[in-house]
């Protein structure tokens, strides 16, 4: 058997999220239905990154699958790519030890969420941003994010129906750019719970319009109360960056 | 009478160009509906670029048009925003003096053509960007764009139907920069002709390539035979993103 990491592109507004689910569109489902169609049966795949949720983008998200096979990897990519819908790619394909394993593995995730501050919205940006009207203040925003960064419970900042024990993540990236109306922020953890770039980002958003204070989001932090959480900012404007191993 | 000056943003795939035509939507149509429906009759406007084609995209499009009206100009772009459809949308307002026209007292328009030049496609900026699969050669490319630079009878370069009787032009601004397989194209004139843009992106393919040689390039610029033109690159790769008065 040999091990193949892949590096996949995708625009998740073609998609119901990465992980396979009846009767939607799913990334997993057709990278699972290229596979077959080209080795003849079907494979399992690890995903670093299986949770994805619906309309969330991937420049850079990492599989990796096992396979007797005596194609090389080159035509491995060119045979998928060849198969694949358009909205998904396999950017890049190597062959690895049989030890890795694409979810397993990974050390550090970096997720991009963007947010367009203007009254004004944005034709050519609106399938990648998340629109918000009142002007948003930065030093706070970055004090929210130095608060959040380091290891902590996130318990609060998981979605309600994540069955997670253990809600301790460690956000090692944590960095806030403004240029002109266009907020990037970038957030690299260990991991991260269900929902909890979308909640983090919907609460960064509440403290920059001051309805959330530096005080209250530590206390909320330290409550680890899932109902106390901020707004889930929507998915089209997250997009899966990086995975380092 | 007073004068306003409006810059527009739009996502070029929703409309057939910016100019109104029979029995498709476009820019112009658009944005006359929107006027319309506000004042309450039909005024002319005059556009910056009005020969934008099908798919062609624009963060930045002047539009002119004179009105009885007590508005204020927030007032005006408030209202037209709420009215138009979502992939257009008006950035900026100005009353100008009476003047100012939009159209015959532009000095420069700059142009901004995107070239993936990869084998992989990237589903994520597919819509913005012209995929060339053969590695395209940088410096022949930028003295490609040296030549063009300047002022010349681009009759080579524009559409066969354009009925332009003078086709002297002035490029003033011509950079190509590449990151990754991102190739950025950046082209302002005084003015162009009828595809002038797409041609001339066509053919700095042709010339990064090797299919044309930058001999064979100086000879079809200086033949004026519409002709010897190489190809007109896909519309939707192109965005106007400035224009100077």
């Amino acid at each position: 058997m040999r091990n193949f990491k892949l590096i996949l592109e995708y625009d998740g507004s073609a998609f119901s999220g990465f992980q396979k689910q009846p009767h939607r569109p799913t990334v997993q489902e057709a990278l699972e239905k290229a596979l077959t169609r080209f080795f003849g049966h079907k494979l399992k795949i690890n995903a670093a990154s299986s949770r994805t949720d619906a309309g969330v983008h991937a420049i850079h998200q990492v599989v990796n699958f096992k396979v007797r096979t005596d194609y090389e990897p080159a035509e491995i990519l060119k045979a998928l790519n060849g198969i694949l819908p358009k909205p998904v790619v396999v950017r890049k394909i190597e062959e690895v030890p049989a030890r890795f394993h694409a979810r397993f593995q990974a050390k550090i995730k970096t997720y991009e969420y963007l947010i367009w501050n203007s009254r004004i919205r944005t034709p050519l940006l609106a399938a990648r941003t998340y629109q918000v009207i009142p002007e948003l203040a930065m030093a706070p925003m970055r004090k929210a994010a130095k608060i959040l960064t380091g290891r902590h419970d996130f318990r609060t900042f998981c979605a309600k129906a994540d069955g997670e024990k253990d809600t301790v993540r460690t956000i090692k990236i944590f960095s806030i750019t403004r240029k002109g109306s266009l907020i990037r922020i970038k957030i690299g953890a260990t991991g991260f719970l269900y929902h909890m770039v979308r909640n983090i980002a919907g609460t960064l958003v509440d403290v920059g319009r001051g309805k959330l204070s530096l005080e209250a989001l530590e206390m909320i932090l330290k409550s680890r109360d899932r109902r106390r959480a901020g707004t889930t900012a929507p998915g089209h404007a997250l997009t899966l960056t990086d995975v380092t191993y």
